[in-house]
């Protein structure tokens, strides 16, 4: 651009390998939902799985927080669920993910199909090829998503959304065998289903491993980090390759497509979560910032981490908040503006606005971003 | 006792204190409860509140970890809600509590009494006096509790129990003076209740602020801890005077009556704990032990941490768990074995003797703990 500012997907990609950019950018997780009057609007009494499924209201959704509140990537709206089905599981919403026959046997974790989700979900690929030829004009980067495999895991065990998930957790203590053979074909499956999502545009993935925070650390290294780690090799190798102006960059190789990884209520696993594999780690809000930034933030880029519930502030606190997180982070490689957690249905939309507005207020760094010209 | 070795009331009096004992002391977060089969006898098809308030089969519940497992302490048989309605709120129990108007005003606020525990509630110190009576010759030492007021202010704001409490988060935010006045009020409630627990015989009482750990560390620090460091204030002062043996320990003013403080997923806010003025804090499993032990166990004894859904596992790693714990808190001035959270419904007893069991296999330390003669 003219002045040397960055456009959006330059901003974002940027910041999630660690170089330098002239500010962070922004978006929120669930960024996309009930707390705006739009979307709202659009999905009327429709059952939430209909909405992720029409591929044409799915676009509309999914553009919606770029045009109402400002926010610098587009996320695909959909669900983490949704490739589960096609293994040969029930699952339902009422309103949280419900699984007719919860998983706690061998035979049963034998009996799941990976599918090929081109073939399973194709409509998530078909929306994410409309939402980058929406977005080409503009510059704004496209993010994929999937369920990390012990998320999934915690629910297919438990049946349901559970304040603890204690079934998953009695499971690794008395039939670790098929817990581990759960999270064999969930791995196939995510690592499958982030791959087609690349492969069809999206510039950047996020893996949630939302429950994974539910395991104390040893646990967590013994179960979750494999896992990560086998995800992030398996997409490094199974990764489109990049296009040439990219490629100009950093020669034939060219960057990979960024994996971000969200675990909430992750502080006792920051250290596993840096050593995953993936690019950016995204962190709850009570992780503390600054010490995120400098343990581990030079060696993963980060994301986060305002309280959503901090959005129900008045504007000019939530621009000290933005201002103050910045700062914080400003010791690590690369820093995403986003929240802790995803966006509550009751959240004021002005507050929304107020965040995205003030990660655009914040003054370029001084480091050399200024030769980095678009 | 003759071979030199404490009762279990010294050991953990002494421990929570800092002072050196033979072996850690053990109990479990809600040890009298749905995962032994007697429990569930006496309770039949009776309302949980209802057994609250019936002292003889609050009694014989309280007692049957200790005849049962092996528990090396016993609580109080009763629920963090039990003061509550005193104030005038309304809540039931479906089965988590639920609150008929969710307190969203200064109104509100203003409408709610601080009773005297002793005359809304009598039937929770008849407990106590007859637990202390039933456990005298046996030198098992008693502990009172009760919720926190942040987690108690969660619940009657949000109106019930919730994965998030987003609603005292936003009021936090949007409506300060609210929240503030709510919590002055339920800490006087809170003090008012702990006192006459000790009075009626507790001689260590923890205070549940399970929900606290929902908090960034900023606001933690800004609304739990200072509520905290009052409650241990007051409650010092508030303390029943020494009996005349423990007094001589010590000289006249004798050591005052132990406070334990729990926060679930607290491993962010471990200093504020160590500065709350509790003698112990009880970690959340998530929280790495060693750690604790180096960072703020000079300060504070340390309580925990299994993870609760560990006691599903077969006995010998329950046991090598045990010796792991305590060897990761020997660098604390003392240690109290118990689990990260309430022991969950579908625990398997024979998980819970294990732990119990461990604790007892323990080999004494190698301190002077020789010289301490009971």
């Amino acid at each position: 651009m003219r002045d040397g500012s960055l456009d959006p997907t330059q901003r974002l990609l940027r910041s999630c390998r660690g170089e330098p950019v002239d500010r962070p950018p922004v978006w929120l997780m669930r960024q996309a939902g009930r707390y705006l009057p739009e979307y709202r609007a659009v999905r009327g009494d429709r059952p939430f799985l209909e909405l992720c499924r029409d591929v044409e209201l799915a676009v509309e959704i999914s553009l919606q927080p770029l045009r109402l509140v400002g926010t610098e990537a587009v996320i695909l709206f959909s669900d983490i669920f949704v490739p589960v089905p096609g293994m040969g599981i029930d699952v339902d919403f009422r309103p949280g993910p419900t699984v007719a026959e919860p998983i706690r046997s061998l035979p049963q974790v034998e009996a799941l199909r990976v599918p090929d989700p081109r073939e399973s979900v194709p409509y998530v690929f078909e929306i994410l090829r409309t939402l980058r030829r929406e977005l080409a004009g503009e510059a704004v980067p496209l993010l994929g998503f999937a369920g990390a495999p012990f998320t999934l895991a915690a629910y297919l065990v438990e049946g349901r959304s559970s304040g603890d998930f204690g079934a998953v957790k009695r499971m690794l203590h008395r039939a670790p065998e098929v817990l581990r053979a759960l999270l064999a074909r969930l791995t196939d499956l995510v690592v499958g289903y982030l791959a087609a999502q690349i492969e069809a545009g999206a510039q950047a993935v996020q893996l949630f491993d939302t429950w994974a925070g539910i395991l104390g650390s040893a646990d967590y290294r013994d179960w979750v980090l494999p896992v990560h780690r086998e995800i992030a090799a398996k997409l490094e190798r199974a990764a489109a390759p990049p296009s040439r102006a990219e490629a100009g960059a950093e020669g034939a190789r060219g960057p990979r497509t960024p994996l971000i990884l969200y675990v909430k209520g992750g502080s006792h696993v920051l250290d596993c979560m840096a050593e995953s594999g993936a690019d950016v780690i995204s962190l709850d809000w009570r992780v503390d910032l600054a010490r995120a930034a400098r343990e581990v933030g030079g060696r993963v880029s980060l994301q986060g981490n305002l309280d959503p519930a901090a959005l129900a502030a008045p504007p000019d606190r939530i621009f000290a908040w933005v201002r103050e997180m910045a700062e914080a982070a400003a010791p690590a490689r690369g820093h995403i503006l986003n929240l802790g957690h995803g966006c509550p249905p009751d959240t004021p939309v002005e507050g929304v606005r107020a965040f995205t507005d003030a990660a655009r207020a914040l003054a370029p760094e001084r480091s050399g971003t200024r030769a980095v010209q678009s």
